[in-house]
């Protein structure tokens, strides 16, 4: 696909992933409600396959891999979650998957990518360029590199899990005032936006990121795509790429009113609270948007706000530092 | 109700709840099929309102007391789970509601019965007769008593978590071998009996029971209600019912094909399994069933299983202890 993906990308990509994706549900919690003021609706994208929303995207976009490109194999860089998607969905295809990680990812990530069959080829994110380390491999093997967010297959896909949101709520009767979800290359959010304002247009479509790690925000109020000053430095490293990505941004600057952030100790509250209250699991990069709910970023009184639980890939030594704050 | 439950009343208790009661997914695990041999489908009852399925059937019973009782208010004895249950139903229909918990109950447990509005009575579950001390708050107030199992109502209301697991497995086209769950006084068991064996009636229901309090499974193989040695020392505080009840063992008797067992360190492992694979939070008592399939007490290999995750009430620092095995 040579364009921005459009709302009927999504519904084809719905046909795509149907009967290989989970079709997550929409929850409701008491305690949330209550203390927010507000009605939440959750889409927990962790208990998608592979414990993120990465799969979604991964699988529409190695469907649409030629056959006879298939045993070259594909290439993916990432910091965990879209690795262990794109090692599924090319298990799931047959097709060889290489998976160029950081060497600080969280294990439980790199461990499932091997679990998964995946080779895992580690880099370090502060000396070297994971775009390069990929394209040695693409130029060696001939592989198809999957980019995790700047692809028309890939945003079209990841928006599938608003299409689902988009259909429960209709189903229900409810009109949502804004959506929130976490941007970390921004394909998740701009593929959402598709769907969610194909249903409901006046819907406010929010960014939720890392603090200091906020370059969509700053992006949308500059009007242009602007970096983060550091790589590294976050707990929530599922999310903190560096820049908004180029097709990405094109749609979230159309579809986006605005941008909040939530701290990693933000975070680590919120794990506590989708713990206690709502029984899943989320890591932190997974829980920015909840947090930025619970920190008052995002105004829920008397609003109805739909936020997504984006992945639950969490080391246990982090999550015992959120369980000390339930 | 004066008599056994039947079908049609699960699907009675259905109608209620319906809008009240989370309708939960049925979820399915690449890790938990692979390293099982088979194909296990999970209704993950811990994202229930309160955390457990214990409010279908308090909000099924409940809902039939006449309107002139209702300001009389409820009585429920409980270690926690039908306690919140309770309390949550009996705030949604406007009756107060007082519980009689044992004093070692998990504070995560009573707490949820006081921010749900619901008045803690506490007594000691080793020299205190936990029927005792509600019956003289039902003599002094004139509040209806409401059993945490035996009750056609009650058990009626578990059913439908058995009932929704029957109709997604039919949608799927899946033809279960075996449900497992977890037996308190069982009635959940019973309920989702009486709703699984009309869809699939080939279908072998296994009870899942704490190593030492076993009731179930040696009441079965006695033909007559058996009570365990012990009232208390197991972590699975939610099912440790000292024996069968009399309503559900009547249809357990019936409909049920035996029992297993799963000790307490093995329900620490399956909650770390689900924590890690699942992305969800279970408690002790609450993975049981789940336990009695990862220790090989249950033979998934090459059958589709059915198996229930209860509930999700449990302290940190039990969760922690769980965590130190992931």
């Amino acid at each position: 696909m040579d364009r921005l993906p459009v709302f009927s990308d999504v519904e084809d990509a719905a046909r795509r992933i149907a009967g290989e994706a989970v079709r997550t549900p929409l929850l409701e919690n008491d305690a949330l409600n209550e203390r927010l003021g507000g009605r939440v609706l959750i889409k927990p994208e962790c208990l998608q396959r592979t414990g993120s929303f990465k799969f979604r995207g991964a699988y529409n976009r190695l469907s649409r891999i030629a056959p006879e490109a298939r045993e070259k194999g594909v290439v993916a860089f990432s910091s965990g979650n879209h690795a262990q998607g794109v090692a599924l969905a090319a298990r799931l295809l047959g097709i060889p998957a290489t998976i160029v990680m950081p060497s600080d990812a969280p294990k439980i990530k790199s461990d499932g990518v091997r679990r998964l069959g995946g080779e895992v080829v580690e880099f370090d994110r502060e000396t070297e360029d994971r775009e390069a380390v990929s394209a040695e491999i693409v130029d060696r093997t001939g592989a198809t590199l999957v980019p995790s967010y700047d692809d028309p297959y890939i945003i079209a896909g990841q928006g599938t899990a608003g299409l689902e949101a988009a259909q429960d709520l209709q189903a229900m009767g409810i009109f949502p005032d804004q959506f929130v979800c976490c941007a970390g290359g921004g394909g998740l959010i701009a593929g959402c936006g598709l769907a969610m304002k194909h249903f409901f247009a006046d819907c406010d479509l929010l960014a939720a990121e890392p603090e200091g790690f906020d370059d969509h925000r700053r992006s949308l109020m500059a009007g242009e795509r602007v970096a983060n000053a550091r790589k590294t430095g976050s707990l929530q490293d599922a999310i903190i790429t560096q820049i908004p990505g180029k097709l990405t941004f094109q749609l979230n600057q159309t579809q986006l009113s605005g941008g909040v952030t939530a701290s990693d100790a933000d975070t680590l509250e919120a794990i506590a609270f989708i713990w206690k209250h709502l029984k899943l699991v989320a890591e932190p990069g997974g829980a920015t948007a909840f947090a930025s709910l619970l920190n008052g970023q995002v105004d829920t009184r008397g609003h109805t706000t739909v936020v997504l639980i984006t992945g639950g890939n969490v080391d246990p030594d982090v999550f015992k530092q959120a369980l000390d704050r339930a």
